[in-house]
C-alpha cells in the first residue's frame, strides 16, 4: 500500500513540487513552432520590432540604465578591479578618485564615497546622472580588457551620493579652516549664472574660507542648463537643488532675476561696485538658427531645443521655480528633431512625454560621426526613435499656417573625406513639429555689451588661458560653455574648479599674500568628519582602532612607515625572534583562498599562507621600532615576538623589545605552521599552562603593556585567554589564522606545493573565511573575562566589519588580508566609514542598517512609485509586463502636468544628532549581552517568510531551497512565476539567505502557534 | 640623518613606489584641456567618431562578443542565477536544460556542460556562436530584472562545448543500446542536404539505433549555410567539421555531390532504391533576385549574398572543401549591401574584408522593423558600416560595364501604418558593388521536380505538418528552412530532432513496432559516461560517492526519496533521537554567510545555523528508513542518531536503528549548537574519552558499521579519531560544522536573532568557507590512521572538490550546503564531472588541470594568434591598441587568402585512455603523501613570479600588493602599465593571488640563490 508510506510526499505536496527541477532521462522535444508562441510569454526584454514602445506621454520616471539598486551597487563595486594608477581617474575631468570611492561603496561606506566624489565635483550627483562616461572615466576601465566589460562607474557614483543625500547631513567647512582669516578672504565675489560651473567655483571659493560670495542668475530657477535643459528622466530636480544647498550651507548667496545685460549686470559695474573677482559662468545663451528656419515660431509647430527642453522642464520639474502654472507643450503626430548631440535626443526623447506619436532625428553625417556619445543615443533608439542620416535641411513646408512637412538636401562624403550637399537629391518628411538642436552661442548684443571690455577670439566667446580660465581682464574668469572647452557638465564644473584656485591666487595676491604653488583645493567636509574615532586601551591612545596586523603588510618597516603616513592607527611588527631562531621561507607560500567560488582579482575572501615569522633580525626590527617611535609619536607600535617554551629567551627578547621603546608587546603564541614544529607559536598557544607561564615571564621581565596573540586551532579558546589573563598579560589578541589545507589540483598535488617534490604543510587560512570564527572566540572571551582589553584580527576589511568586532569586545583590530587584496589606502574607507556609522547611530535613522538605508521597492534599481501597479500580481516580464505599461500609461495620463509653486529657497531639512555621537568606547562589547545559550532564545517567539512580489524577479530560488531543503512552503505559479510563502513555513529563513534580491524576503512573526510535525507521533510505535 | 632611517624606503625603492595608490590630502586640480589629451592615451573602447576603424582586410579572427576565457565563462556562470523552471529553457528550440548546463560549467564540470548541450542540441557549438539569443533564451533570462543584465548563454554554451572538442573524445552510441536490434533498425533512411537540419536529424535516429543512415549533399563541402554562408569570424569550419564527426562517430555517412534533381537524387528515386524514410533538410536554395538586378552580373558589380558569401567562406575556410584553389573576392570603394536580416550584416562586415573601404546597408523600413536581432546588426555598427532606412530599390547605373551607382525610392508609411513607395523622392548613391541580401526560395523547377510527389503550400515550399515534420508524402520528412518555421540555425536542428521522432515513429510503425507515446530520444554520450564511479566503503558498495548529509535537506524522508531520484548515491538521515530528547526548532535559523563579501542568491559560500536535529521522532526516522531500503535497495542509508552520554541511551537507539534496516549508523557526536548544552553533540565529541566510550558502546549494541561524526572545534581532531578508531568505530564523517558568529547589524543585533530580545547564540558555519578546515581534517586523519574510513563533508559542492576529499583519504562525501543553494539535481553535475574527472586522467592530457585546458595566451577569450604583436610591450589601450591593430593588419595583407585542398572526410583525432580508467578507490588518499611537516619543505627550491605582457590587463594589481604586503619587486610602467618582475622577487605568490586574469602570472624556478634580507646581519649590535 504506497499510499501509506511515510518516505513519500503528499499529494498536496507533489503538486507544490511539479515545477521542482528533476534530471531529465532523455532530450526534450518541442516543436519549434511551439516554442515561437512560448517564448512570447516569458519575454523580458523588448520587442525588436515593435514600431513604438509602450506609451509615454506625461512619464517621466527615472530612464538612466546606470540606476543602481543596493544589490547592483555591491555586485558592481565588488568586480572593480581597484586599479594602480587608475586610468578612469586619468580620464575624469575633475579627477575624482574613482577607484578609492567605489572601493568604499565597496565596504557599504556609502559616505566615504560620497566624500570623495564631492571633494573633487561638487556635483557629483548630477555628474553621476549624466556624465558621458564612455567618452570619459567608463572609456578607460581596464575591464574593457575582461570579457565582463567595464564598470557602470556613473551608476556608482550616482548610488552613493544618492544615499548620501539621503542622509541629509550638510556640507560645513573643512576642520582646519582658521577662525579668524585674513581680509582677503572677506573679498566680494560675483558668479554670473547658477549653473554647473558657478556652482563649483563657489563651492571651492568657499571651502577656501571666502565669505562674500554672490551667484547672480537670470532666470528664477537655479542649476543652469541641469534644470532647464536636461530631462527630469535623466536628473531629477531633487539632485540640482540639493547640490546648490550644499554649496549654500558653506554661506554661498544667490540671488535670481538678475541678468548679464547692459540693464541690469554688467562686468563693469560689479567692478565697481566693489567685486574683486569675478566669475562668468553664464553658458551659450542664444540658440543657432540657421536657414531655413529664421523665422518660424511655436505657433507654426517650431521649437529650437533652448526653447522646447525648457518648457519641458518647467512643466515636468515640481518646484523647479517659483513661477505661475505652465504645461508642457503639447505635441502630436511625426515630429522631426535635427541635430546630432545629446541634446538633439534629449529633445526626441521628451518630444513622445509630449504626445509625438513617432520622432525622427535627422543629421547631417553618418551614424559613425554622431557628435552625442552611444549611451546617449541609446535612449532614443530604445524608445523606437528613427534616425536619418545624410541630411540636410532645405525648407519647410506649411499648410493652414501650421508646420506639415520639410525637405532636406542629401549629403555625402566624396573619396577625400569631403562633405558634400547634393542639392539635386531631396527627401520630404511629413511632420507637424520641427525641433531644431544646432547647439548654441554667445549673439546677444547686450550681453556681450555686458561682458565689455573683455577681448572675444574668433568664435565670438571671450578669449581664455585654458589653464587658469582668466580671461584678457585681471580680475575676470570664466568657465562652462562660454569658456570654449567644456563640451559636458563635469568639464563646467572642472573649469570652475580651476577658476576657483585662480581666483584665490589672484585675491590673495591683492593682499600680498602667498598661496601654495601646488593647488590645495579643500576637500569635502561635513560633521561626520568631526567624529572621534580615537580609544584608549592599556593606557595607550590609539589615534583610530585600525592597526596593520603582524604579517605581511609589516614585512618591513619602511611599510610601516608608509602605513603610518597613510593614516594607520597602529601596528604590530612582523614577528620577530633571537638570532638562534632565524627562519628562511620557502616559495610559494602565500596562495588565494578557494572558498569564495573561482574569484579571480578583487575581493579574495580568504588566502592561505605558509610563511614563516620575519627574516629579518631583532636588532633591526628594534632599531626600527626606535626609528619609527621617533617620527611618529601618536602612533602605537606594538613589537610582536616569538620565542620557544624557555623563560631566558622570553625574558630576553621582551627586554630587548621593551627597550627598543615598543608601546607594547605581542607574544606569538599562535603561528600555525611551522614554527611549531619547533617548539614555537602555536606549540605554546594551544596549551594553557604553557601560554601562562609565558606571560608570567614576560609580565616579569617588562613594564609596557603585553598582548597573547591566540590561536583558534583549540577546542575552548577561553581557556587560553584565561591562561593568559591569568599571566597578567594585559590583553589578547584574537586570533591569529584558522589551520587548513586550501585545495589540491586534480591530479592531488597540493597548492601551494614546493619544489619537485610538490610538498605542502597546513597553512594560516586568513581573511573575510574566518571572520565567523574570530568573532566567535573575540565575544566568548569578552562575556567570560569582561573588561579584559581584545586587539581583534580575522577577516576585517571594512568600517563595519570592524564595528561588528567593538560590539564583540575588541578594543582595536589588526588587519592584513585587506591589505594584501588592495593597499595601504583602505585606511581611508575604514576611518570615515567608522565616523559616518557612529554619526548616523547618534541620528537614530529609521530602518537604517548602519550606511544601508531601507530597501525601497524597486525592480532593477527604479523605484516603484506607482500605487496602480502594485498588488497586481504583475511580474515584469511578457503580457505581464505588457499589462503594468499599460496600467502605468493609463495613470500617467490622468495626471496633467504642470509646474508648481515652490519656493526653492528654502533650506533643506538636515538630520541632527539626537544627543551624544557615541564614543568607540562606549560600543565596546555592546553585542556581548545577545549572545546566550541556546536554552535561552525564545522557542515561542517564531517568524515566517514574508515575499515582496514586487521585488520579486521570479528566479525561484526561495522556491527550490524550501522543497529541497526545507518545508515545501512556497508555491510556485506556472504563469506568472510569483512565489507565496504557506502556512508549513517554519521561519528556517533559507529563502531569505539565498534570494537574490536585498529585503525581497523578510522574516516577520508568526502569528499562529508552531507545532512541530513529528511524522509519527511520540510514543507511537509502528 | 634620516638617509641612515632602515625604517625609510631607499631611493629605487621610492621610484618603484611613484604609482602606488597614496591618500590625497587635497582636491585633485587637472585643467580640462588636459584631460582631453591624456584620456586618448587611456582609452580602452572604439573612437565614436572614427569614420573606418581598424584595416580589417583579409582579418577572419574571431569577431564575437559572446567568446568567453576560462575566467569568464567561470565569472558568467557564476552569476546565472539557475532559476527554477528557467524561461530561458523554455525559450530554447531545443529546450536546452541551459540552467543545468551552467551550473556545470559554474563547478568546472565542462564536460557535464557539454554532454547536456550535445544531448538536446548535436549543433551545440554552431548554436553557442550564431543563435540570435536575444530573441530566444538570453530574451527571457531573469536577470533582465537587476542591473547586471542576462547571462551570456550563448558564450558559455560555446565555452563548454569547445572544452570538449579539446578534449578530443569520440560520441558512442547510448550505453542502453541493445547489441540486438530488431530489423526496423536496419531500415534505409536518406537525408538530402548535409546542413544542420539533416545533422541533427541523422544525430537522433543514429542514437535511437538506427544503423542505415546516409545524407546526400550537393556540394563538395558538408555543413551547409554554417559553411557556405556564416563567415569564419562568426562560425570556425572546424566547429562545422567537428560536430559532423561527433555525428559520423555513430555510423552516418555523407555522399557530396549528390544533388536533389531530377537528374540525380529524387525523392521517388530513393524510395525505388528501398529508402525506407527521407527527410529533406536542402536550405532554402535559390536567391531572391527583384528588379532591378536580374541582369546584373558579378564582373559589374553586383552579387546576391548567396554568390558573395560562399565565395568568401571558400577562400577564407582553411580545408572547408576539396576544391580547387580560389581566392577573396576583390572589392573596394563604397558597397551597397541590400536587406535588413543577420545575411545582410554579415555580407556588409564580410565586404569590409574583401577590400571595401566604406559600406552602406540599406533597407526597406526604419530600425524599428529591422529583422535581425540587435546583436547580429550591432558588429556591423561596430566595424562602421553605415545605415540607411526607408529606402527601396529603384535603378542601378553602370559606368564602363562596371557599377558606379544605385538609385533608391523613400519608403514611408502612413498614418495606418502602411508602406508607400514615394516615386517621387529619390536617392543616389555612388558605389562600385551592390550586394542584395533579400532572402531565398524554392524556384529551380530540377529541385521542385525532385520533391515530387509532395504537395506545396501557398509559398512555394512542402506542406508540412509543424509537430511532426511530416510532408503530404508518408515516409517523407522535411525540416529547416524549406519547412517553412525555422528561421535560424537553432531551429533548424529542432527541426531535425522532431523530424528524427517522427520517422522512428513510422519506420517503427511500418515493422508493426510500438514506441513510447512519449518521446524518448537519447541522450549524447560518451565513453567517460561508461566510467564506473561507485566505490566499496566498509562492505557497502556505493553506487556512486556522493550523499545527503545529515542536514536540511534531509529534512523529511519524502526529501531523501526525492533525492534517490534525481541520483544521489547514499544519504545520511538528519539525526534522530530518542522521544525524551526531542527538539523543537527556533526561527530565524539559516542565514546565509558573510565569508564572500555581499553576495545575494547564488553560489553562497557559507551558511550558518543554529538549527537542531530533526524534530521528527526515531519512529517516523526508523520506518522511513525501512521504506526507503525496500525502494532502493541498491542506495545506501545511513541513520545519524544522537544521545546523551549515556549507555544505555546509546545502545537502545542505536538497536533501534539498526533494526530498521540502515545499512550503517552514524553517530553525531559534533553538532556545534543547543545540544552541547543538553551534554550531547559536540560536548560528546570534544573529549576523545567520551568518543571512546560511545563508540564501544554502541559496537557492543549493533553489527552494523557506524561513523562517529567528528567536530572540527577541537585542538586535535587526530585525537578524536583515534579515539574513535580505539572505541572500534568503522569509520568517522569529518567535519561537522565550525562553531562561529556570522554578523552583526550595525547597531549591534546579531543575525539571526530570536525574537523581540534579539538573542543568538553561536551557530555551525558549513560551506566552501570550512572546506580548508575540513580538507586538513580529514587529511590528517588519513594519515594518522591508515585504511581508517572516512566520510567526507564541508564545502563539497563539485566533482572536483569530492575528488580533492577522496585524495585527501575520504571514500565517499556527504554534502549539504550545495543543495541548499541549488537543488538535487546537483548530483548530476557531480556524477558526471567525476566520471570526467577520472577519464581525463586516464588519457594524460598535458598542461591540463582536472577539465581546465592550458590556459592560451588571449585578451578578452580571444586567442593571440598572430606572433607579429607577440614581445613588442604593446598593451591593448591607447595609442599602442592602434599599433597593434596596424601590425596586424600588415601581417593579414601580406598573406594570399586561398581555399587550399583538404580532405574533411578524414576523421579527426581521438584521444584514448593510456590503461587503465582509474577506480575511485585508487585514489583514496593520494595526496597525504605530499602533506608535510614544515621541516621537510625544501628551501633550496625556490620560485619567483613570471607575468605575460600578451594576457596582462594593466591593472597593477601584482604591483600594489607587491608593494604594500611583499617585497617592492614589481616595476609598474608609468606609460604602458606594463608589469616587470625584478630579482627582490622572493616567490611569496600573492602576485598570483590577487591577479585578475588565470595564468598571467606564472611562478617559474627562481635561477639565482635565495638569500633572505636580514635587515641588520645576524649578530650585529646597534
Amino acid at each position: 500500500m504506497p499510499q501509506n508510506l511515510i518516505s513519500k510526499d503528499v499529494a498536496d505536496i507533489e503538486s507544490i513540487l511539479a515545477l521542482n527541477p528533476k534530471i531529465k532521462p532523455f532530450a526534450s522535444l518541442v516543436p519549434s513552432a511551439e516554442t515561437k508562441k512560448n517564448k512570447a510569454h516569458w519575454k523580458r526584454n523588448a520587442d525588436k520590432k515593435c514600431s513604438s514602445c509602450g506609451p509615454l506621454y506625461n512619464n517621466f520616471d527615472d530612464v538612466k540604465h546606470t540606476t543602481l539598486s543596493e544589490r547592483g551597487a555591491l555586485k558592481e563595486a565588488g568586480r572593480c578591479l581597484k586599479c594602480a594608477d587608475a586610468p578612469c581617474q586619468k580620464s575624469c575631468p575633475t579627477q575624482l578618485d574613482i577607484k578609492s570611492f567605489i572601493s568604499c561603496i565597496s565596504t557599504k561606506n556609502y559616505y566615504g564615497a560620497a566624500k570623495m566624489i564631492f571633494s573633487d565635483n561638487p556635483l557629483g550627483i548630477t555628474c553621476g546622472m549624466v556624465c558621458p562616461t564612455s567618452d570619459l572615466c567608463v572609456g578607460s576601465c581596464n575591464l574593457y580588457a575582461s570579457e565582463e566589460g567595464p564598470i557602470n562607474i556613473g551608476g556608482l557614483q550616482q548610488f552613493a551620493t544618492e544615499i548620501f543625500m539621503k542622509m541629509q547631513i550638510p556640507q560645513i567647512l573643512p576642520p582646519d579652516t582658521p577662525s579668524e582669516l585674513p581680509a582677503s578672504y572677506s573679498s566680494k565675489v560675483a558668479l554670473i549664472g547658477c549653473g554647473p560651473a558657478s556652482i563649483s567655483c563657489a563651492t571651492f571659493l568657499a571651502r577656501l574660507g571666502y565669505k562674500d560670495l554672490v551667484i547672480f542668475e537670470k532666470e528664477d530657477y537655479i542649476g543652469g542648463l541641469s534644470s532647464s535643459e536636461i530631462p527630469q528622466y535623466r536628473l531629477p530636480i531633487e539632485v540640482v537643488h540639493f547640490e546648490i544647498d550644499l554649496m549654500k550651507n558653506l554661506g554661498v548667496r544667490i540671488e535670481t532675476g538678475r541678468k548679464l545685460s547692459t540693464s541690469d549686470v554688467t562686468l563693469q559695474g560689479l567692478k565697481q561696485d566693489g567685486y574683486a573677482a569675478i566669475f562668468v559662468g553664464i553658458g551659450l545663451p542664444n540658440p543657432k538658427r540657421v536657414w531655413p528656419f529664421e523665422n518660424l515660431t511655436e505657433d507654426q509647430g517650431f521649437f529650437t531645443s533652448k526653447d522646447f527642453l525648457p518648457k519641458v522642464a518647467v512643466a515636468s520639474k515640481q518646484g523647479m521655480c517659483s513661477c505661475s502654472a505652465k504645461s508642457l507643450p503639447k505635441l502630436s503626430g511625426n515630429v522631426i528633431v535635427l541635430g546630432a548631440g545629446d541634446t538633439a535626443f534629449d529633445c526626441a526623447t521628451s518630444a513622445l512625454r509630449c504626445g509625438a506619436s513617432r520622432v525622427f532625428v535627422i543629421f547631417r553625417k553618418g551614424f559613425t560621426n554622431i557628435r552625442a556619445v552611444p549611451e546617449e543615443m541609446e535612449l532614443a533608439r530604445e524608445e523606437k526613435c528613427e534616425f536619418l542620416p545624410f541630411l540636410s535641411p532645405k525648407e519647410v513646408f506649411t499648410k493652414e499656417g501650421k508646420i506639415s512637412a520639410m525637405e532636406f538636401y542629401r549629403n555625402e562624403q566624396d573619396e577625400n573625406g569631403e562633405w558634400i550637399e547634393d542639392q539635386e537629391q531631396t527627401i520630404r518628411l511629413k511632420a507637424g513639429t520641427i525641433i531644431c538642436a544646432f547647439g548654441s552661442g554667445l549673439s546677444d548684443e547686450s550681453v556681450k555689451a555686458a561682458l565689455e571690455p573683455l577681448k572675444f577670439n574668433k568664435y565670438g566667446i571671450p578669449e581664455v588661458n585654458v589653464k587658469t580660465m582668466e580671461t584678457s581682464e585681471s580680475g575676470i574668469f570664466i568657465g562652462g560653455d562660454i569658456a570654449g572647452i567644456s563640451e559636458s557638465t563635469v568639464e563646467a564644473v572642472n573649469d570652475g574648479k580651476n577658476a576657483a584656485w585662480s581666483i584665490h591666487k589672484y585675491l590673495q595676491a591683492l593682499h600680498n599674500l602667498e598661496v601654495s604653488p601646488v593647488p590645495q583645493l579643500p576637500k569635502f567636509h561635513t560633521p561626520i568628519d568631526l567624529v572621534d574615532i580615537s580609544i584608549d586601551m592599556c593606557g595607550m591612545k590609539f589615534p583610530n582602532p585600525f592597526g596593520l596586523a603582524s604579517a605581511p603588510p609589516c614585512t618591513t618597516s619602511a611599510m610601516i612607515r608608509r602605513g603610518f603616513e597613510q593614516g594607520w592607527g597602529f601596528v604590530v611588527t612582523k614577528t620577530f625572534s633571537l638570532d638562534k631562531d632565524l627562519v628562511t621561507n620557502v616559495s610559494p607560500r602565500i596562495v588565494r583562498g578557494t572558498t569564495s567560488g573561482f574569484n579571480y582579482g578583487p575581493g579574495q575572501g580568504a588566502f592561505l599562507n605558509i610563511e614563516l615569522i620575519s627574516e629579518k633580525t631583532a636588532a633591526y626590527w628594534c632599531k626600527s621600532v626606535t626609528e619609527l617611535k621617533a617620527d611618529f609619536p601618536e602612533k602605537i607600535v606594538i613589537a610582536s615576538i616569538m620565542c620557544s617554551y624557555n623563560s631566558n629567551d622570553w625574558t630576553q627578547l621582551a627586554k630587548q623589545a621593551e627597550a627598543s621603546g615598543a608601546d607594547a608587546l605581542e607574544l606569538n603564541l599562535s603561528c600555525p605552521h611551522g614554527m611549531g614544529e619547533r617548539g614555537m607559536g602555536l606549540a605554546c598557544g594551544q596549551d594553557p599552562e604553557l601560554v601562562r607561564n609565558i606571560c608570567r615571564w614576560v609580565r616579569a621581565a617588562i613594564k609596557i603593556p603585553f598582548f597573547a596573540k591566540l590561536t583558534p586551532n583549540v577546542t575552548n579558546i577561553v581557556d587560553i585567554a584565561q591562561a593568559a589573563y591569568e599571566g597578567k598579560a594585559d590583553g589578547v589578541t584574537a586570533t591569529n589564522t584558522v589551520s587548513g589545507l586550501m585545495g589540491l589540483r586534480s591530479d592531488g598535488t597540493p597548492w601551494p606545493s614546493v619544489g619537485a617534490e610538490k610538498r605542502t604543510t597546513y597553512g594560516g587560512v586568513a581573511g573575510n573565511a574566518i571572520r565567523p570564527i574570530a568573532l566567535k572566540a573575540v565575544s566568548a572571551i569578552a562575556k567570560a573575562i569582561p573588561g579584559f582589553p581584545i586587539m581583534a584580527t580575522g577577516g576585517i576589511d571594512s568600517a563595519e566589519t570592524a564595528l561588528q568586532f567593538l560590539h564583540c569586545g575588541a578594543s582595536v583590530v589588526q588587519i592584513c588580508s585587506a591589505v594584501q587584496n588592495q593597499d595601504f589606502t583602505v585606511i581611508e574607507d575604514y576611518t570615515t566609514g567608522l565616523q559616518a556609522l557612529l554619526y548616523l547611530e547618534s541620528l537614530g535613522l529609521k530602518g537604517w542598517d548602519g550606511q544601508s538605508p531601507p530597501t525601497a521597492r524597486h525592480q532593477k534599481g527604479k523605484l516603484i512609485t506607482a500605487q496602480s501597479v502594485v498588488g497586481k500580481h504583475l511580474p515584469s516580464f511578457g503580457p505581464y509586463k505588457k499589462e503594468r505599461e499599460q496600467i502605468l500609461a493609463a495613470e500617467k495620463k490622468r495626471v496633467t502636468l504642470e509646474s508648481i509653486e515652490q519656493d526653492w529657497n528654502n533650506q533643506r531639512e538636515v538630520n541632527q544628532p539626537q544627543g551624544q555621537v557615541p564614543r568607540l568606547t562606549d560600543l565596546v562589547g555592546r553585542s556581548v549581552r545577545y549572545i546566550t545559550p541556546y536554552g535561552e532564545l525564545d522557542q515561542k517567539q517564531q517568524v515566517v517568510a514574508l515575499i515582496d512580489e514586487e521585488m520579486c524577479i521570479n528566479c525561484g530560488k526561495c522556491y527550490m531551497t524550501c522543497n529541497d531543503s526545507g518545508y515545501q512552503a512556497i508555491t510556485f505559479d506556472p504563469e506568472t512565476h510569483l512565489t507565496h510563502v504557506s502556512d508549513d513555513c517554519t521561519g528556517c529563513t533559507l529563502c531569505v539567505s539565498v534570494c537574490p534580491i536585498i529585503d525581497c524576503i523578510t522574516m516577520v512573526p508568526r502569528t499562529i502557534p508552531y507545532i512541530p510535525k513529528r511524522g509519527i507521533p511520540v510514543g507511537l510505535s509502528v
